[in-house]
């Protein structure tokens, strides 16, 4: 039997070290990414850890941290998360899968089992320095071009190229391409991070295995109507857009609701002209987000919100114009890794629910390339990327061994 | 028989000499405040053609202008508006009534009426100077307090205050109080202005008789729910303050054309918090500004939103709270001076409608004091605050007209 408590004093070691003075800019939250010196001590950190393991440890050539227990060229397990935070981050959002990934580690050779491992540490997840999420595993996956590297990303701080500030650290991001053989020879995937809400907190359940990361559609509606005096104009005589965006919000709402399998929408901003108490406003801009695991169904629930808002606006007078910003395909996890992971929960006898991800992932990029899964662990008050943010060391411990007996099935 | 094309032009010299480079801070809007030369050049233009009528003309201790055809102590019949502008203003809004207050003067000289008349340019009423709007009515109607005049009121300029710039410019704020009397021995009172919205022009009239001009109540209104991952967070583990406003935003809209009588709502001002595309907002604000003549009807209206909000929030399991910025009662004008308006405008033959001012005007401080009411003239569009701002010098002249035969029948 695994020692759960043994597992999680070792993992909260790990956590509060690495919330250190060391390992933040700030004394405040987490403040840890890309070249800087706090992020380099931490993947020393990580370094050490699994060199005294026995480890093989290196990096691809802009930092993601690569670690493997068995000769290069064979075939392995791969395990991990990212270690950057969030500018005003916490513990936990990421550097705890990657502490879990250790503890998995640790385990495997504390119990002799042998098991083929990969750990990695991906470069840049929260895009805290270059304002790129999951730039690191998108170097990895090649789902980045040269241009953008050497001068579309560009640091929050100095606003100088991703490429300059690589190779100041050392790197040589001119072999960029190289960073795919971060997922050689994979026969499979497991992420474990905070789930960064509060369904498995709402259900009363530790662990979450996760069948499928959603894909989204991001974009903005603009709805245009014509600025009158709030006073002087009859309600009979404006083209108010505000109405017509609050129609859309409800709607929105309406069709994500009726679209069901976890699809989910959002006006995260909302923005009127010229915002001004006594005057109409010219326009009124939405921001949408939905997201789903079922590509139809929130592509579709997308689809429908512009056309309902240009119907809406249509109807009043007005205009409403779309423009999208990004969209994203889902990505199934594999369900051989999401059977073995279930099967490995259920044993122990502690509560878990199979779950999607709603947030985007370093395994998404992983997925391009090997089988993958994940296992999510709660997150208090679904609270992250805030100081604030909060775990439980036993929940990543009861994670690390799901991991390793899953894996054990899987090898 | 007036001949109106010679008012028509005597006003469109006015208004296009007052546009001039020496009557405006910008070149590319008319931009005309308390205390700047422009200002003083402009109250100069005024005082000169009055006083070649025959009038006496002096000033309020703060730099309100008044003219009058009589011994002081007399009993007069006021006219007037303001002249100075919006920041970023137009040539006809307050500076066309004083124009045509100007032009009924010079009718009445013409004509030989021997009307005894009073001409008033108030200062600052748009707030270009002190962020204060209706300053020089409100000190006239003696509704401001001395610590507001000598502290609260501050230039936009320079941050100095009110009573530092009138003393500067040669004024005593000392006898501020004196200033009611440019209110003594007025049988009545009428404003002219434009429009400032597109009543008019849609029914297709070209004078509107005021009635009422509105009071308002302004006020916030937050709603408070839980920023979460947009991604993360399904719809039913949500407290999205989003929906609620939506929600608002139409019952606002309903209230308020089921309320009839004028009544409007406006929600010119809609924040979200965080405002990021990818979290559920925490908070939604809203300005509510609800106007009408009928007392029982807006105030009925903003009273009602509110409940509404605080029902559609708590339904949700979200909080809503509303704060007041401040209510002003409405103003009905003087019956009599309608009736005579309507009959000179009838007799005109020209197409006349009677309405409600939606906006705030210098006459609600007057009407402390005296009878009054107004004449609208249309306005291009309902533009106003803005260089675009057109308007007819035909239409002024026929308010000239109209409000010179009104008042020969009500003194």
């Amino acid at each position: 039997m695994i020692d759960r408590s043994r597992s999680a004093a070792r993992i909260e070691r790990d956590i509060e070290t690495l919330a250190g003075p060391d390992y933040t800019l700030s004394s405040e939250a987490i403040r840890r990414y890309a070249y800087t010196q706090v992020y380099r001590n931490t993947l020393d950190y990580f370094a050490r850890a699994l060199r005294e393991l026995g480890f093989d440890v290196w990096e691809d050539p802009v930092g993601t941290l690569v670690a493997q227990n068995r000769p290069r060229g064979e075939r392995v397990f791969g395990i991990g998360s990212h270690c950057d935070s969030n500018r005003n981050g916490g513990k936990y959002d990421g550097t705890l899968g990657v502490v879990t990934a250790l503890e998995v580690c640790r385990l495997n050779a504390e119990r002799g089992l042998g098991l083929p491992l990969r750990l990695v540490s991906f470069l840049e997840e929260e895009g805290s320095g270059f304002g790129q999420m999951l730039l690191g595993s998108r170097i990895v996956a090649q789902r980045v071009t040269e241009a953008e590297l050497r001068e579309s990303f560009r640091a929050i701080d100095d606003g100088r190229s991703f490429w300059a500030h690589a190779e100041e650290a050392g790197y040589d991001p001119s072999r960029w391409r190289e960073a795919i053989h971060v997922l050689d020879d994979l026969t499979g995937w497991i992420e474990c991070h905070i789930e960064q809400a509060r369904v498995l907190q709402d259900t009363g359940n530790r662990i979450g295995v996760v069948s499928a990361i959603a894909g989204y559609v991001h974009g903005d509606l603009w709805i245009d109507g014509r600025a009158d005096h709030a006073g002087a104009t009859p309600m009979g005589f404006r083209l108010d857009p505000g109405p017509v965006a609050a129609e859309v919000i409800l709607e929105l709402e309406r069709l994500a609701l009726a679209a069901g399998r976890g699809t989910v929408g959002t006006v995260g901003e909302l923005e009127a002209k010229p915002s001004l108490i006594n005057v109409v406003p010219a326009q009124v801009r939405l921001s949408l987000d939905v997201r789903g695991v079922d590509e139809e169904s929130f592509r579709g629930v997308a689809r429908d919100a512009v056309a309902f808002a240009e119907e809406a606006a249509r109807r009043r007078g007005l205009t409403a114009t779309y423009r999208e910003r990004q969209t994203l395909p889902a990505t199934p996890m594999d369900s051989r890794i999401v059977a073995a992971l279930e099967e490995a929960a259920k044993a122990t006898g502690e509560s878990a629910i199979t779950m999607a991800s709603g947030a985007a992932h370093d395994t998404m990029c992983v997925a391009d390339y090997a089988p993958t899964a994940m296992v999510f662990v709660p997150c208090k008050d679904g609270i992250s990327h805030s100081p604030l943010e909060d775990a439980k060391p036993a929940d990543a411990a009861l994670a690390a061994e799901i991991m390793l007996n899953a894996i054990s099935t899987l090898v």
